[in-house]
């Protein structure tokens, strides 16, 4: 191809995958709006357009049009620039996953998927597995179908994984499990055997709505979160939902007697909005616009709300400017008591108010049912008995009802199924990331200084102005010399817990 | 054709239009959005995917699939049903309409006026016309660009007439505006050669935003705004963003001291809303699923506005409720002092502020001058000074800034030209259909005694729930027995504001 014809076919390819960018935009902005504010009499509709809206964005994808710009650009690899490249390796991910799926499977199931979030909140709000069970019926046999459609090596459980992260199998991640079950079920027994006790019951002291905010605020200040690219907004489940480096919204939800809840949440999403935020703009409003996989996301939300957060650096800087908020009805409380009572490890119920060091246990439990869902060997009435059975396993606990068990997250209703294996990677590659910036950064001193622009930099640098354009194995590679390692984790967790429960 | 065919193509031309209504929805979103909430740095990014959208729903509105679909179906024209039909009818509007212009110039002209919003604003808030200019030129440019690849039959403006109001032309609304010119003018003379005096000092008395929050409810819950599927926000510029039957939203702006004009505005857009919230559920979510021009769609807001909201009955039917939640501020108040009030006729320089008797006049300001941006013959730095003639011509007063004068508008910012003729045509069709309902109701005492739902039902059955099923014509001839006739508002009008200033 001579240069001239190859720099429109280019300039065509860039448009074609900017029309795939603006109707995601689209789809993204109406699932923020469902989320915050839609009157609810309009689900039924908002489903039927985000059905459609999907069906558009994946013919688009899965087009003949398509086809033949990758293969003419394929054929012409070495003279195009980085970001042209990665635009290509993203869309022939995606063709070669999709294009054996009928358009209009996808359509109906996203239709679906837009409806069964309604479904699974009243369910879980009744304590009524069976009012989901058959929705979720519906949406797994839609995953298992198209993951028929596609194809699959080894488990087909595989087909998910590898969407949300690119190369992940069940094979890696059953020996990533093991590695850390090897670490984590002894220290939790080592943490409950200990004779030091962490006091936590001041957490559920009242905090007005009005301080927390006011919470809020400060904690976006620090982290350096940009307000006019961004809002932050509240509903019954946290996210952070990105339309491009240039409007990322978060959102939270206020609990009186548990402010620690949002604390963690908005430091939480703003891990996710920052790695948004912090693109270069090159690939501004490009189908690159986006965080590289969902294990490289959670990193980052992870980063910013444990590593940080749940760091004894961050409660000596914040105490002062938190106390001050707060009032006389915590003055009797020191950093360090804040610190230990954030970092209290026990088993529990629930997922997102688990501990950094049974966190990961929550996400086995969802990954063992998963795969076994997938496999087609479950039938969904079962999942409850399942679950309680995963529970005792892994947590030593059971629930004492669905909807603090099964029914208690939003994501198979959203049809994120191997999706749950993310957090646990994005806990391990943000103790890896850790580990690599701690030979740039004194992290300690910069975090209780209050220095987290020098943090923030860091990580935009090694990590945020990318976007898609690398891989998430070649990212992780770039940033610390190695492949994902789960032993960073295993030890970040061993030290942090031995030294806070005087383990030897 | 055999039927079993004929139902397949009906089935798949249904799932056509049913693709470019769930990218009109998500345009209409995004117009939500940057309204009301979105952050201030996304514009140029939302401006982009709104362009591209735009471009995708035109791109399937002029295909060579629609072309097929219409030519097919309309050969089977009698056999298809009142839906489809219409469907057909719509289609083939805009096919023929804009199969002309190119895509790619529909892109560019919808990210512009995505953008030119911000523009406009800007040199509104610091009244520096030349700051809107460039823009403006450019959207005039389009605009006649646009009618040059569509065609039209006498002048140019007529394409853009009949985009808001089909089978509207020039020719027929220099006539219109003569007739409503011929009464109004010597009727405001008159009104302002009146000894009566009305006094609407009270009107700018401090009322509070929580107050002016609890009359918006009382307001809703009068006129039946299901609030289910709907929700009331504040924006800058009120409108009512429509997203089918079951998704119809409104804004408000609160100022404080003038408490009316939240009042009206939300009556506004609560007929508008009305209109869309009532529709046949056999057409929700299908292009049919809005209302069927903007002149009907205004005739149902000002219906609301003006036939019942400016009535002596209504504020003898809402007067106890209100002053309860006035207050002792408004006790020396009659509801007949609050009916003369929201009356008083007098040349004003704002639209959106204007009286009943006057508000014609504003459109007919910027019909006059929309003719002649649309003949390409006025360089748009003219504007301001054609403004002032016109104002002076039409209502004896001229604007002492441009924010007051040729920038208080939104319209041109969004590129609607040819939409200000439709306020004036909403009125007169408001006033045709009440004289309609009349017959049928008896409108006062329903108002007085707070019997609304009678007149929606009235309207609902009449006129809301055919959406876009019906053209505008047929329908204002099923309603009233005849094609629109400027004399019904006109004679209420006189009638109306002679009783009020005692004009014999």
């Amino acid at each position: 191809m001579n240069s001239e014809r190859l720099e429109n076919m280019v300039k065509e390819f860039k448009i074609y995958t900017d029309r795939i960018n603006a109707i995601q935009s689209a789809l993204n902005l109406f699932v923020w709006d469902m989320s915050v504010d839609a009157p609810k009499g309009g689900t039924a509709s908002r489903a039927k357009y985000m059905g459609l809206l999907a069906a558009e964005a994946f013919a688009l994808r899965v087009s003949d049009e398509m086809r033949d710009f990758l293969e003419a650009l394929e054929a012409e690899r070495d003279s195009l620039d980085d970001a042209v490249r990665a635009m290509t390796r993203i869309c022939r991910r995606q063709y070669d996953a999709y294009q054996k799926v009928p358009v209009e499977e996808i359509r109906e199931y996203s239709e679906l998927t837009a409806k069964a979030g309604a479904v699974w909140e009243k369910a879980k709000a009744e304590n009524d597995f069976a009012g989901f069970a058959p929705t979720l019926e519906q949406i797994v046999r839609y995953q298992i179908k198209f993951a028929e459609y596609r194809g699959y090596e080894g488990h087909r459980y595989n087909t998910l994984l590898d969407d949300y992260e690119p190369g992940m199998t069940v094979e890696k991640l059953d020996r990533f499990f093991d590695r850390l079950k090897a670490v984590i079920v002894p220290l939790l027994k080592s943490v409950q055997a200990s004779e030091k006790k962490i006091n936590a019951d001041f957490l559920q002291r009242s905090v007005s709505l009005e301080k927390q905010k006011q919470i809020s605020e400060l904690l976006m200040e620090k982290v350096g979160y940009d307000l006019n690219r961004g809002m932050l907004r509240e509903n019954e489940h946290p996210f952070t939902d990105n339309m491009g480096k240039n409007d990322v919204r978060i959102t939270t939800h206020y609990h009186e007697n548990a402010f620690l809840s949002a604390f963690y949440s908005v430091l939480h999403e703003c891990g996710h909005a920052l790695y948004e935020q912090n693109k270069m703009d090159a690939i501004a409003d490009t189908i690159l616009d986006t965080g590289v996989s969902m294990g490289i996301h959670e990193s980052q939300s992870r980063f910013y709300e444990n590593m940080i957060g749940r760091s004894e650096a961050f409660w000596e800087n914040i105490y002062d400017d938190l106390i001050k908020i707060l009032g006389a009805d915590f003055k009797d409380l020191s950093a360090r008591d804040f610190y230990e009572a954030s970092n209290i490890a026990r088993p529990s119920l629930i997922r997102i108010e688990a501990d950094e060091l049974t966190y990961s246990l929550h996400i086995m439990v969802r990954y063992e049912i998963e795969k076994i869902l997938l496999s087609g060997g479950l039938d969904v009435y079962d999942l409850p008995r399942l679950w309680s059975e995963k529970m005792r396993e892994y947590l030593g606990v059971e629930p004492d009802s669905d909807a603090r068990g099964v029914l208690q997250d939003v994501h198979w209703s959203e049809g994120y199924f191997g999706y749950f294996p993310s957090y646990a990677l994005g806990n391990a590659y943000a103790a890896q990331i850790l580990h690599a910036m701690r030979k740039d950064i004194d992290f300690e001193g910069s975090v209780r200084s209050g220095r987290l622009p020098v943090i923030q930099k860091w990580l935009a640098e090694k990590i945020h102005q990318y976007g898609s354009l690398k891989t998430p194995s070649q990212l992780i590679q770039d940033v610390t010399g190695e492949e994902l390692n789960a032993d960073y984790y295993t030890l970040y967790l061993k030290n942090k817990f031995s030294l806070l429960y005087t383990i030897h």
